[in-house]
C-alpha cells in the first residue's frame, strides 16, 4: 500500500524547512544541478547489538516516486515571511520548485538485510538541490523501520522460535509510529500484530483475543469465558488475571471442559501480570492435569529480549509472547542516529571532489567518495563487509581496515565470493527497482540472520562483525582530514 | 486540519484486532448496547515528574467524528478467517458494523491542562460496544501527544524564556511521529518547528537555517556563509562547527562585517558539538567584541532539559535551544501508559453497576463510577484535585484521600472556588465542543504551568500535586475491592 493511498495530503513538505533554504540558497548561486553523492547510514548498531536490520525502503521509494511540488505546497513556501516580513523566497524560486521532477539516481540496501555501521543505507546522486531535499524525508522514514526491525528481530530471537505477537498501538508514538512499527516488526521477526489497519494495508496476519474489560463486563468470570469461548470455539485465549491469575486458569479450564462437547478447542490462556514465571508454570501444571496440553500460555506485559531471556531461564511454561511497548517504540533506545552526509560534488571541470565533515571524534568523521558495500562470503555465511569508492579503481589485494582501530585489517582472499550489498533503485529518477512483497522481505531477515555467526547475534555484548573501510579508501580519507585539520 | 485531510485511508480499523472480537462478543450475546463508562487516564506523570500537559483531544475528536465502517473495512473484516479457516466473523454482525453510527457521549480535559495521576483525561459513555472499540486510538492519540506536550513543558521550563525550536523529524518515529510531535511540542512551549508539514497542516510557524552539507558544498567556510548570507540577509544563523567550531565564529563574524553595508543582519550563529559551555562562551566573547552583542548563540546536539539546566548552571551563552530527538521520542520514557478502564455498566434494571479491575499493586486497581475532576482554586493557584463519582450525591463536608496512602487526606473548606476540569465533547455522538485553535491551547498550557508551584513544576524531585478521591469513593472503592477478593 503507496503512502500516498494512506495520505491524503501532499508529503513533500515532510522536510526541513532549513533544506529548502538551503534550496533557495544553491538556486540563486547556480548550484542547484551540480551533481552530489550523498550518503545515509548510522554509526552505532542499536541496542548495544551486533547488527542492524534494514528497513523502511519501499516507504522511502513511495516518498520519491509521489515527490512534486504541488499547489498548495508552493502556495504554503510563497507566504512564508523572513523576519522583516518579507517573502522568504523569491518567485523565482517557487516557479523553479513548480516545474521540479525528481531525477536522482538512488542506489540502496535491500529490506530485511543485516547491515552495521559506516554502511550506506541508501545513495543518493544528483542535482545538488533535490539530493539534499530528501534528506529529512528518507532519514525519518529509513531510520524509524530499522529501529524496529532491529529491536524486533531481537526479540524474536529471544523467543528461540515461540510466536511474538506484536500489539503495541496504544503506546506507540502516533497513527504512523503504529502502522509503520508493525510493519517493521513483522520484517524483524514478528508472526502477527493486532493492528487491524496494518492488517488492511500491509496484509500483515492478526491476532487477538479479548481485555480485562470483558471479564469485567460478565457477573462472573465463568460466565465471561462461556461466552467468548461460545462466540469464537476454535479461535479463544482467555485473560486469565482480571481478578486472581490462578482461579482465572481453572475457571478457562472449567469453562473449556464444559464447551468441548459443542466441539470447542482450547486455544490458550494468557498471562498480563504478576509473576510470569511461577504462574506460568502453575498454570501449565493446571492445565496439563486437565489434559489440555497443546494450550497454550501466551504473556505480555511490559516485555523485551532481556525479560524473554530472564523468564526463559527461570524455567518458564510461557510459549507465545505478546509485545507492545517496548518493541514499537523501542523503549530503551528509542532513535537510531541515521544520519545523511554530502560525500562527492561534481566540480564543473566535471571531476568529482570528495567531502568529508570532520569532528573531534574520529567515529563521526564522514566517509568520502561514492560507496558500495561489498558483502564476502564463504561456505559458512558471511566473512566481512567492505565499504568502497565506486569511482576508484580497487587495488588487486583486497583488505578492509576497522574505522575505529586502523590497526586492525582484514586481508580478503582473492577469488573470495562477494554480493554488492546496494542495488539501483532509482536511475535518473526512474523507478528501477521492483519492490519484493512482505513475505520476501520477512524471508530474507530471517536468512540474514542465520547467515551471521551467533556471537554476533548474541544481544549483550555481542562479538563485533568485521565491516570496514576499504585500504586505499581509508588511506584517503586519512590524507583528506589532515589536509583539512591544517 | 483534520485527520481525514491528512489520511486519505480510513482511520476506522485503526484499532485492535481484539476490540472487534469483543465487538463480536457483545453482539452476539445482545450485550452490545448495554450502557457503559470507560476511563482513559494514566497512572504516574512521565519523566518521574510532577505534572503532564493534556494534548491530543483534538486527533480523538477528528477520529470519532469520522468513524464509520466503509466498504474496504467491511470487506477486510468478512474475509478474516479463523484457525480452521472459517470466517471470523458472521455476516450479521458485518452488517451491526455497516450500520453502527457513533453515539457515545464523550467528556474529556481539553488540551493544555495539567493533569495528574488516576485523572480521566477522557471518559466515554455509551454502548458497551462502540465504547470498547475506540479504546485504542484514544490511547494511541492522547498517550504520544500528551507525552510530547509534557517533554516540552519541561524543556521550555529549563530554557527559562529561550526560544525552544523542535527540529526533530529526521529522528521521529514515522511520519505522524513527527507530525503530531511537532503539535505537542508547540503546545507544551516551543515557539517554532522545523518541519514544513507540520507548519503546512497546523499553522505552526517554522525554522530554519543551514546544514553541515552546505559549508562542505563550497570550497570554504567563508564562502559558504558568505552565500548562505546573501541569499537571506535578514535571516541567516551560520553552522560553526563543519571544520573547527571557533574559526568558524570568526569566518561567521567576518562574514558578516563585509555584507553589513549591504543590509545584513548578521541573526545568529549555531553550535552542533563540543562543549557547548565552553564554546557558547567564547563565541559570546567573539561575538560581543566584535560588537554583534545582539547576535543569537544556537545550540543543538541530544538536548534536553537536564542538559539545559546544567549547561546554564554552568554559565553557557546560548539562547536559543533547538531540540530534536530527545524532545519528539521522549527519549528517557518513550510511552506514557495511559489506559482505559470500565468502570460502570447499566444493568437491565437501570441501575449502574461499578466496575473496578484487581491488581496485586494497588495503584494498578481502576476506579468505579462516573468520574469527573473538580480543581480547587484559592487566590495563588490551585489547592487540589478531587476525582469523584457524578452519579453519586457529593457529602457536605469534601475530603480528599491520596490513593497511594489513605492516610493522608485533604479537607476542602466549604466555599473554596473550583472548576470542573472534564467538559462535554460528544453528547450522544453529537460534537459539543468547539475545539480551540493552537495559540488558545499553547495559550492555556502557560496559565496552568503559571497556576502551580514551582515545587510541582520542578524536574527531579518535584513535590507531589495533592490529586486524588473524593472519601465517599475512596470508600466505596475499598468496599468493593474487599468483596471482590473475598
Amino acid at each position: 500500500m503507496a503512502l500516498k493511498h494512506i495520505y491524503a495530503t501532499s508529503l513533500t513538505l515532510l522536510t526541513d524547512l532549513y533544506q529548502l533554504t538551503m534550496a533557495y540558497g544553491y538556486w540563486k548561486k547556480g548550484m542547484a544541478e551540480q551533481e552530489a553523492v550523498f550518503h545515509l547510514y548510522f554509526r552505532k548498531n542499536p541496542f548495544k547489538g551486533g547488527y542492524t536490520i534494514a528497513a523502511g525502503l519501499e516507504h522511502a521509494v513511495q516518498y520519491l516516486q509521489d515527490l512534486k511540488f504541488r499547489k498548495e505546497d508552493l502556495k504554503y513556501l510563497s507566504d512564508l515571511k523572513g523576519s522583516l516580513g518579507q517573502p522568504l523566497f523569491k518567485q523565482g524560486f517557487i516557479q523553479y520548485l513548480q516545474d521540479l521532477k525528481f531525477t536522482c539516481s538512488v542506489d540502496a540496501i535491500p529490506e530485511g538485510t543485516a547491515v552495521f555501521p559506516n554502511e550506506p543505507l541508501v545513495r543518493v546522486r544528483g542535482p545538488l538541490l533535490q539530493a539534499q531535499l530528501i534528506e529529512t524525508p528518507l532519514l525519518t522514514l529509513i531510520n524509524f523501520e530499522t529501529l524496529i526491525a532491529t529491536k524486533a528481530a531481537r526479540i524474536a530471537d529471544a523467543a528461540k522460535g515461540d510466536a511474538v505477537i506484536e500489539f503495541g498501538m496504544r503506546r506507540a508514538q502516533g497513527i504512523d509510529g503504529s502502522l509503520s512499527a508493525s510493519r517493521a516488526a513483522y520484517i524483524g521477526g514478528t508472526s502477527a500484530t493486532s493492528n487491524l489497519l496494518a492488517g488492511q494495508l500491509y496484509g500483515i496476519p492478526v491476532r487477538g483475543t479479548h481485555a480485562h474489560s470483558w471479564v469485567q463486563a460478565f457477573d462472573s468470570e465463568e460466565e465471561a469465558f462461556a461466552a467468548y469461548g461460545e462466540a469464537f470455539p476454535q479461535d479463544s485465549v482467555f485473560l486469565v488475571d482480571t481478578y486472581d491469575t490462578l482461579e482465572g486458569v481453572k475457571n478457562a479450564i472449567e469453562t473449556a471442559r464444559k464447551l468441548q462437547p459443542k466441539g470447542f478447542k482450547f486455544g490458550g490462556i494468557r498471562l498480563d501480570s504478576g509473576d510470569l514465571t511461577y504462574l506460568s508454570i502453575e498454570a501449565r501444571k493446571l492445565l496439563d492435569s486437565a489434559g489440555f496440553t497443546d494450550t497454550n500460555i501466551v504473556a505480555s506485559n511490559d516485555l523485551d529480549e532481556h525479560i524473554i531471556t530472564s523468564l526463559k531461564h527461570e524455567g518458564s511454561k510461557v510459549n507465545v509472547w505478546g509485545i507492545g511497548t517496548k518493541m514499537v517504540t523501542a523503549y530503551d533506545q528509542p532513535a537510531l542516529g541515521g544520519v545523511y552526509k554530502l560525500a562527492a560534488l561534481k566540480q564543473p571541470n566535471g571531476n568529482w571532489e570528495y567531502k568529508v565533515k570532520l569532528s573531534e571524534q574520529r567515529a563521526k568523521t564522514s566517509n568520502p567518495g561514492m560507496l558500495q558495500v561489498r558483502r564476502f562470503y564463504d561456505k559458512n555465511g558471511n566473512i566481512a563487509d567492505m565499504i568502497y569508492n565506486e569511482l576508484q579503481q580497487l587495488p588487486e589485494q583486497l583488505q578492509i581496515v576497522d574505522p575505529l582501530d586502523s590497526t586492525r585489517r582484514k586481508t580478503i582472499a582473492a577469488g573470495t565470493a562477494y554480493e554488492e550489498l546496494l542495488v539501483p533503485i532509482f536511475k535518473e529518477g526512474q523507478l528501477v527497482y521492483t519492490l519484493p512483497d512482505l513475505a520476501t522481505i520477512k524471508a530474507r531477515t530471517k536468512a540474514q540472520l542465520d547467515g551471521l555467526h551467533e556471537s554476533i547475534r548474541r544481544y549483550l555484548n555481542p562479538h563485533s562483525y568485521p565491516a570496514g573501510l576499504e585500504e586505499s579508501l581509508h588511506q584517503y580519507k586519512t590524507d583528506l582530514i589532515l589536509k583539512l585539520r591544517n
